[in-house]
């Protein structure tokens, strides 16, 4: 891309420049739920039109897109901006747990929804934030693990599929 | 392959040829399970040791392997050899549905573990034979589906994402 630009479009170059600076300065983080923002308070925050009840815990803001383009989500969320990782420094305070364990402790969330991915350090960050949430009073659920739709048994890693069938499910 | 034989290794061609026309010749189905088998009671249903009150339906004998090798499942298995698909000709009869019929109505099945692939042929498949289930009093069940373990939300389809999202599931 660098040479694209030194070779045929300087002039986009330099626009580019621009807008990455003014971006680098201008978007900070929503002091509520630490997602990419320009205000304090992002819109999502902010909307009067989202329940304040569900509270959605996701490790990144692409995770956060993701869910809003495929789900029919109303709630809000938190973005842990990563997950507990010791070796590589990332610790509940990095994390913003404080910040969730008092945002828990106020009384308005019922349900916590963590969409933290089903990896290992993922599933480790998990089970610590249900830990807080069962400490808040607030009931802990996480997203169903299994088959993905439209995927074949016969394709579908071994420990997927040993996953999907002990948590087989009553069809009514 | 086909010029390979013919250049390099003519007497293995031969040998291949009388080794798949003897497995063409001996190998059936079982009387029961209707799995690829040299007996008319495929090792499976002949074992005493594998629990008669589970019965999980698969599409296929390679699907039947996949869980064989992949879960302590220890239950019998019905093999539909296909699925339910008008288009290609393929309806109950093709399936050997009235011989599942027959056998969930000895009474002696509990629990049908519907694990039919999560596409549209399968799922419609699910649906009926959950229907023949509880027609003949019997528990159907169906694997989970969802976000498969080791995955990123990122880069799961839609679809997956808000099935996983709306069937999640309380932690305790």
């Amino acid at each position: 891309m660098a040479f694209h630009l030194l070779e045929r479009e300087r002039e986009r170059g330099l626009k580019l420049a621009a807008v990455l600076e003014q971006a680098i300065q201008r978007i900070g983080h929503c002091s509520q739920c630490r997602n990419f923002s320009e205000e304090s308070l992002c819109s999502l925050c902010a909307s009067s039109s989202r329940d304040r009840q569900v509270l959605c815990v996701v490790e990144s803001p692409t995770d956060l897109a993701a869910i809003e383009q495929a789900t029919g989500y109303r709630g809000q969320y938190f973005v842990l901006m990563g997950r507990l990782s010791p070796l590589d420094g990332l610790g509940p305070e990095e994390l913003g747990l404080a910040q969730l364990t008092e945002r828990l402790g106020v009384g308005e969330i019922e349900e916590l929804i963590i969409a933290t991915n089903p990896t290992v350090e993922g599933e480790a960050t998990a089970h610590y934030l249900a830990q807080l949430a069962r400490a808040g009073g607030v009931r802990p659920t996480r997203l169903a693990h299994g088959v993905p739709l439209g995927g074949e048994l016969e394709y579908v890693d071994r420990g997927t599929l040993a996953h999907a069938f002990g948590s087989r499910q009553l069809l009514d």
